[in-house]
């Protein structure tokens, strides 16, 4: 690790979490839960994950106003200097330009990442080494991105084509990134990882923050310089004032879109490829593999006493009472104390439609 | 009609109802739930049946010591004389019997019908004359046997195949019952159906009470002895005494195996067909038949406001929380204070075994 470019890890804890109803809620979204029996939620799992990556102190996090109790209840070592809470939500490269922009105000050669409070890792000593070669790369003025080895031509990602390999010291998988492309069809996943230089992409960004700024700044400079005004009050008295005023009329847009994509047309963004045992958490069929349920398992969240499987087989979540499943494969079962839901694992998306329904049928309260 | 031999009707309401389980209980059974949604349990559906063919003080009902006061607190209009709490479970012909025998003493020329508590009729004038037809042939000192119309090759019933035309004034459907056979393979059922002379055995048997037990004396002379001696304490300062003594005695056995199969094999036994749009509650399937739940359609049993199918078809039985159910075509989702159930309707059957697993598994408090 070169000595210079300190690394600090930016955690955008937001996201609704739908497709993980009715066990996410808006007053208690997925990264707030434990929804793999771990004992800790994915934020802090989160957290963990990235203390021995830079240090508890260089840990920071965004999420939204009605969570930042919550939050700080969770993360009892997050430094509250590093705990911004958006007063509505603004997409991702507000979320994390902001952070960068107070990470740079207070270390002119920080290096950031940003890691979604919604994913788990198996291997987190690998998933360190990658960071950790990421930021290398990062040193050398790269927006960086981390690339997942595919285990399958899998479409609910987007996936990151890499390019010509990058000569740079310490970082030995690091390649120039041709493009981002968008959640494919299975045919195009299939030629994908076909070709074998395809990753998909898991939204780990890395990069000097001043680096990210300044491309920030070619892009949209308008947001940069919101971003810069919050970023020079934080910590100030008129800071949540700057806050209230500057916030809504920042941009909404993903940092993929925003940086990464017109970055990588211009040849600045480079991939370091990792395989550490990458799960997403976003919808219950990815709960149930990182629990380690196999189609034709099954697996319990909650209580393991209160369900009875009778020739079926699945994920079933307990909420106090007994379930009992008969005769269905691979089904997912949730209960709650004021709602059920029953959907085939290869349904799981669609629990997003059902929550669309509730939210139209005026159900608020299930919301 | 004729005029000897008033027509008394019999009730047996027992059983656990454990295919239809969560919402059967052993403290709850089926017969005092209702499960077609129309306000009325099934008993007092039955009862309500049978008024205008006996009268309510005709009407009789045997359960057990455990429902009592649940079926007098729902049959408002039975007579507290012909309400029979059986200390233990014997099976229906100690039930049946000994009803019989209370109301052979009481009008020795006595027509009996038994009508089980957990079952459906869509028109119910045709369901009682058939049971007038029935009563007329039991005048003519027959044990008679109502037949059900078959609507396909059922495999939950056992079949009763008709022979020769009986000649009795007021009954042009009777025949000679030729054999009593029990639940067939699908191919039998089929080949039965093709016959055309097969109908439905739906436990319903209408004959003499003198008749009746002067046949199960024939065949186990002590069970009638000791239905008589119950009979003889009915109403009386001993009754519960010698309920209590005698009970534990009696041969546990169905009417079929004791009286019916027996007195068809020596040409006793007739049958009269009707088609009244019939329904055996036996298990969930049953009952999205009886609530008119086609195969690909869906029904609400409770509150649909609570429910949610996205892409998803069957019957849904809410108990106060939401049920969402995405993703599978004719499935059976049961809500209750501390039970969920998840069954295909074709496995409806199989909800029996769940129960056993709970009780395997000692959770004597769901059963």
């Amino acid at each position: 690790m070169t000595s210079e470019g300190s690394l600090y890890a930016i955690i955008p804890a937001g996201g609704a979490g739908t497709r993980l109803w009715p066990l996410s809620r808006a007053d208690r979204p997925k990264f707030l839960l434990d929804l793999v029996g771990s004992g800790r939620s994915l934020l802090q799992t989160t957290f963990d994950r990235l203390v021995p990556l830079v240090g508890a102190e260089h840990v920071a996090v965004v999420t939204g106003r009605r969570h930042r109790d919550a939050v700080a209840a969770q993360l009892t070592s997050l430094d509250p200097a590093n705990l911004v809470a958006e007063p509505s939500p603004r997409d991702s490269m507000p979320a994390i330009g902001l952070m960068a922009a107070i990470l740079h105000r207070r270390d002119p050669d920080a290096v950031v990442g940003s890691f979604a409070a919604d994913q788990l890792v198996a291997d987190e000593d690998g998933f360190r080494a990658t960071v950790r070669e990421a930021a290398a790369v990062a040193r050398e003025r790269y927006v960086v991105t981390i690339g997942i080895e595919p285990t399958g031509p899998a479409t609910a990602y987007g996936y990151i084509e890499g390019g010509a390999p990058l000569e740079v010291a310490d970082a030995p998988h690091a390649v120039a990134v041709s493009r981002f492309v968008e959640k494919p069809a299975l045919e195009t996943a299939r030629a994908y990882l076909a070709e074998g230089t395809f990753r998909w992409n898991a939204g780990m960004f890395v990069s000097r923050a001043d680096v990210l700024l300044g491309r920030l700044e070619d892009e949209l400079p308008r947001l940069r310089a919101g971003l810069d005004e919050i970023a020079r009050a934080w910590g100030g008295p008129h800071a949540d004032a700057v806050l209230e005023r500057i916030w809504p009329t920042l941009t909404k847009i993903a940092i993929d879109h925003a940086v990464a994509e017109p970055v990588a047309a211009v040849g600045g963004m480079a991939m370091v490829a990792g395989e550490f045992g990458w799960t997403d958490i976003g919808d219950f069929d990815s709960v149930a593999d990182a629990l380690g349920v196999a189609p034709g398992e099954s697996g319990v969240l909650g209580a393991p006493d209160d369900v009875a499987l009778v020739d079926a087989t699945g994920l079933v979540a307990t909420g106090g009472r007994t379930v009992t499943v008969i005769g269905l494969r691979d089904v997912v079962v949730v209960d709650t104390d004021d709602a059920v839901l029953v959907v085939p694992r290869d349904r799981a998306q669609d629990v997003k439609k059902a929550v669309d329904q509730w939210r139209a049928a005026g159900r608020e309260d299930l919301l």
